[in-house]
């Protein structure tokens, strides 16, 4: 998994019917106590929000953490860390 | 999930019989609201035009999003951001 | 896989249900005998603590060493190096 | 999918029996029109030969372009770029 | 796949029960040619040893070179370059 913050939402009006209500926010990866310079974007499933810092699953596995499996999705925040 | 501008696309008649069809797009990623040097190649699934900012979605879970989820794809454009 | 020193443990307690239990270790990856500045978190699933050497498994074959193979995670520690 | 150009092939005499008889290419990434100095190695489904730019499926995806989809490969040629 | 020389081995005594009996082998990758400074860690099934080119499949392709797919595993070697 990677560690990182919620930096901010992504507003996708058009786009796959799997993917319908998902939250696209923004997460900047988190390495060793530092932000680096790396971004990517993962659907919320724990009610995380911009400003916390989060764990996200990639791949395929992240697919298992919604509640649509095959939602064509490759990243997932399944944690809020404390 | 990754962000990124359409810049172009790829044109490939002889490919694999599954890919037939298949609109591919060279993608460049946006991080942070800035433009990367980094660039793939997915497949449009939404109707995204040069231009236009996209979501992509890579690996396995690219395939859930085709008409035709065995096609040997890695990368799929899963939604069009506003 | 990629071998590692485990340099610290992240502690969420609002998560996944089906990661209930897991203990989440951010380990600093070894290449050729040398620290490198790359960091990933894994779940350990052989009893692994810090500052131990040991080899993690990535991608959704991660799953297959934890007891909930469903669970959405794509990196666990699956063995300590002697 | 990454886009590239073959730059030679690959000879494994001693390899898993799944993969004899596959063609193996040595693969320069091209992005945004340029080369870069990223390489891989592909399996070719589609008749393609040395210095043609063509197109390259990652990951699991990638067996599927495969006439023995078992095959432990991770990369493949599935299309060439006009 | 990857090409790459195995540079050494690593010993791992407290692992899961599926990689018991798993040689690990770590392996600098290779790109045009020229050895990079990039390593990972890969279980043979070939018979290579240290100092030899090999052929490395990663992500979950690698498990089906195992006799054990099952195993925990993310990168196998499955050639060995002539």
């Amino acid at each position: 998994m990677l560690k990182g913050i919620i930096r901010g939402n992504v507003v996708s009006t058009r786009k796959k019917e799997e993917l319908v209500g998902a939250k696209f926010m923004e997460v900047q990866i988190i390495e060793n106590g530092a932000i680096t310079d790396k971004y990517l974007i993962a659907i919320d499933s724990v009610g995380a929000g911009i400003g916390e810092t989060v764990l996200v699953t990639t791949g395929s596995s992240a697919r298992l953490a919604l509640a649509n499996s095959n939602a064509p999705c490759d990243a997932v925040i399944v944690g809020i860390v404390d």
